[in-house]
C-alpha cells in the first residue's frame, strides 16, 4: 500500500493476489474499484496486467451461463487435444493455454472517473485461469491519473 | 466539454455518442481524433472504452469488404445460432454477442503525438455493434498528455 | 530519441524499427525495455502500438513451438485461402491479414516499476507480421511515468 496521499499523486500501484481453479473466470471488478478508490485519484486510467503466459483479462457480464459460454468457446476455438510443438517440445501439457491467453491477451485500460471505473451495469473485470493446474496469481493494477 | 484550457491539463475525458445498427462497424476515428485536438494536449495516450458487455473496439481499414470479412469471421467463430448457456437463463438470444465482445475486447489505447492519434494510412478505430438490437452507445475517451 | 531527461518527464515517445519476414513473430522485449530504461522514468506505463491494419502486438512465451502453435491457430480461425471480400474489390490477397490483425488488436499497454516491465518469467512480448510481404515496420512505445 505505497499510497502517497495528499501529495498529488500521478501513479499508483496496487497487487491483486489470489489462487485459481482451472478454467475459472474470477470477477476482479470489486477489487479493482477498491484499489481505485484507495489510490485517491479522481480521474485517470488503471491498467491491469497479468504477468504470465497462461492467464488473460478482458470484461465480461459475469454470469454462469456466460462464464461457461466463454470456457466453450475458447475450447471449440483453440482445442485442448489437438497436436501443439510446445507440448511436444516440452511435455507441459499446455499449448493451448499459451495460445488462447495471447488471443485474449494479458492486458485491459480502463478509465475511471469520480474514483469509480467507468463500466457497463452488466460489465465485469474478469481473470482467465487459463493454465492446467491450479495457481497463485498476481495481477497489476497500475494507476494513473490525478 | 469540460477542458480545462491553458492550464497544464493532464486528463480530459470525452465522450462519443451514437445510435448503431446490428452488426454494424462504426468508424469513429474523426470523432477521437477530434477529442484528441480538442483536449489541448500535444503528447500523450487516449483510451477508448466502451462501458458494456457487448461492444467492442479495435482497428480495421474500414472498407465494405474487410466490414463484411470481420463480420463474417466473427460468426465462423462464435456462431449466433448454436447453443448459449446464457440465452438458456436469460432468454436474450444474445450470447454470441458477449462471447464476441469479450473475445475483442472494450478497450483500445492508442498514442498521440503532434495534437493527433498515431495510425497507419488505411488503420481506422472502429466501434462493433455486437449485440443483436440497435443501441444508444456511449464510448469514452479518456486522454492523458501533456 | 527526444529524452528530456533531469526535468521530470511525464510522457517518452520511442520508436522501434525493424524488417519482418512473412508469418514472423518477433520477440521485442529487450527493444521495449531498453526504450523504459533510457526513459528515465521509474514507474508507470508503457503504449506499444503499430500504426498499420496488418500487425498486431501481444505477450507470448517466445520459443519455437508456440510460436509455430500461434500461427496454426491464426491460420485455423482465419484461413488463408477462403473468401474474403476484401480480396474480391482490392485483389490485395491479404484479407486474412487484416481480420487477423483487428482479432489480436495493434496495442498492448503494460506497467513498469523500477524501471522494468512487468513480466511473467516466460512472457515476452511479441509483434506479429500478419501480412503477405515482408514489411518494413515502425511501432511506437509511448511512455508515461514518473
Amino acid at each position: 500500500m505505497n499510497d502517497p496521499a495528499g501529495v498529488d499523486p500521478i501513479i499508483v500501484t496496487r497487487w491483486l493476489e489470489f489462487e485459481t481453479d482451472v478454467g475459472s473466470v474470477r470477477d476482479i471488478t470489486g477489487d479493482v474499484c477498491e484499489a481505485v478508490l484507495g489510490s485517491g485519484l479522481e480521474e485517470g486510467i488503471a491498467t491491469i496486467f497479468v504477468p504470465g503466459a497462461t492467464g488473460a483479462v478482458t470484461t465480461l457480464e459475469h454470469e454462469e451461463g456466460l462464464v461457461r459460454d466463454l470456457g466453450d468457446a475458447l475450447e471449440r476455438l483453440v482445442p485442448e487435444e489437438i497436436e501443439y510443438a510446445h507440448n511436444e517440445r516440452w511435455h507441459d501439457g499446455n499449448g493451448h493455454s499459451h495460445v488462447r491467453a495471447s488471443l485474449i491477451g494479458p492486458s485491459l485500460t480502463l478509465p475511471f472517473s469520480g474514483q469509480s471505473p467507468v463500466l457497463g451495469t452488466w460489465q465485469q473485470i474478469v481473470f482467465l485461469e487459463l493454465d492446467t493446474r491450479p495457481r497463485h496469481r498476481r495481477v497489476m493494477v497500475q494507476i494513473l491519473g490525478e
